[in-house]
């Protein structure tokens, strides 16, 4: 059975600042669970249900993992969901966080400019994941990427990252300036991105809905996917699928 | 001021029944509001917090309707988001709820099959509305287009609909044999869809992320987007967006 002390702990992680200090987090659900393991996430350990215990069977992927009871009450202590399944794991993501742009090393990534839905941030990651780019820059006025609800729309998304940078902009745009990138600023009216031809490693540049793109970016080459109809705009995680398949070499 | 039984036959509108049984609904909120407007939606009047009322400029779109005062307390009392704007919208849904598939007349249209999620059926109206797709058909076991997270999430996407069809899976079937639709259904497994040479009017169908498509739909014509990385699969909005944005005309 998991300690008093124990759930104190697990219970601080809803706090954005302890995510941060302990670099830990709590993944809920099974689904969840089942693909952050296949993405290499470091789980420390699970807490089940009696329940769910007795649901899964013996040759689950599940069982490879130290894991500890709790009760219902408890593990609604630790959570934001209304309705659980009965299972959560502790993760350590200590090896997501990185503090330099070093470790991309000229390759294609995403940045996120100022987006706080944790919805739509979550998942931008899943597709960034499913079109095979493993690095992106999230600018200091984001949601935490390791926000409950971004964790879960990511589906397993983030540990498949090799990098996940949290970067002031002005710092994003010399980098991006110094290492010659093809710079591509999503935006309602800018180039049909069908029309871009890659020289260089690009970098797409994603602003937030409310806000559009901040200053730091502004100036720079917008792109634009055309509109057919009355609306004034896409959902930006829709916006950013459509971007990443018309330009990713496939 | 709003009456007291307004309040409450507004508060009745949370429900899905009710909204179905008098075809009203709340929205919530500036920016969907004024969109909605744009969009030319039926709307009976507003409900303004004395804040909110002292807040907009006087030559403001709002302003053309007719609207009453609201308690903080009894906008909290109708709506089910927690931090409020103070200005919502009765809107009647009347023209929106078609029963029979004759006023599509051979267009390309949306099929969205048990989709539950309605952040997710909100942003697909959204992606169909900026592709110039204004007819939908959802199967009998979709959530409510209507339900207020759908319609926050549509933006005001709703309005711009000419058909937006309940209808059970097997009739849905059958139109799409009898009129000759080239029938996309998006799947894991499927064709390339860069490959897809438009011979008729199209229908593409979506399922729900965690069930899939339903037998009915299982064994026609299935298409996909290649994956380069890891992850299993791509939000179902996301999809729909990189799909639409490969087979519309433009």
């Amino acid at each position: 059975v998991i300690s008093k002390n124990q759930i104190k702990f697990l219970h601080s992680l809803l706090l954005k600042k302890n995510r941060l200090k302990h670099q830990k987090v709590i993944l809920e659900g099974q689904r969840l669970i089942e693909e952050s393991m296949r993405a290499g996430a470091n789980i420390e350990y699970l807490c089940l249900t009696e329940n769910f215990k007795n649901k899964i069977s013996s040759n689950n992927l599940l069982n490879q993992i130290e894991s500890y009871k709790i009760s219902n009450s408890d593990l609604k202590k630790v959570t934001d969901t209304k309705v659980s399944q009965g299972i959560i794991a502790l993760v350590n993501t200590k090896k997501y966080h990185k503090m330099n742009f070093d470790s991309i090393q000229n390759n294609n990534f995403v940045v996120l400019d100022g987006i706080q839905d944790p919805g739509n941030m979550g998942t931008i990651l899943r597709t960034c994941i499913w079109f095979g780019i493993d690095s992106i820059i999230l600018t200091s006025n984001c949601c935490d990427p390791f926000n409950l609800k971004c964790i879960r729309s990511g589906v397993g998304a983030h540990f498949y990252f090799k990098n996940i940078i949290i970067a002031k902009s002005n710092l994003v745009y010399d980098y991006l300036i110094e290492k010659k990138y093809d710079i591509l600023v999503a935006d309602l009216n800018g180039n049909n991105i069908s029309n871009y031809n890659k020289k260089n490693n690009w970098a797409l540049i994603l602003g937030s809905e409310p806000h559009g793109i901040s200053d730091t970016f502004k100036n720079l080459f917008k792109i634009t996917i055309p509109k057919i109809g009355k609306i004034e705009s896409l959902n930006v995680s829709v916006a950013a699928g459509i971007i990443l398949n018309e330009i990713i070499d496939k």
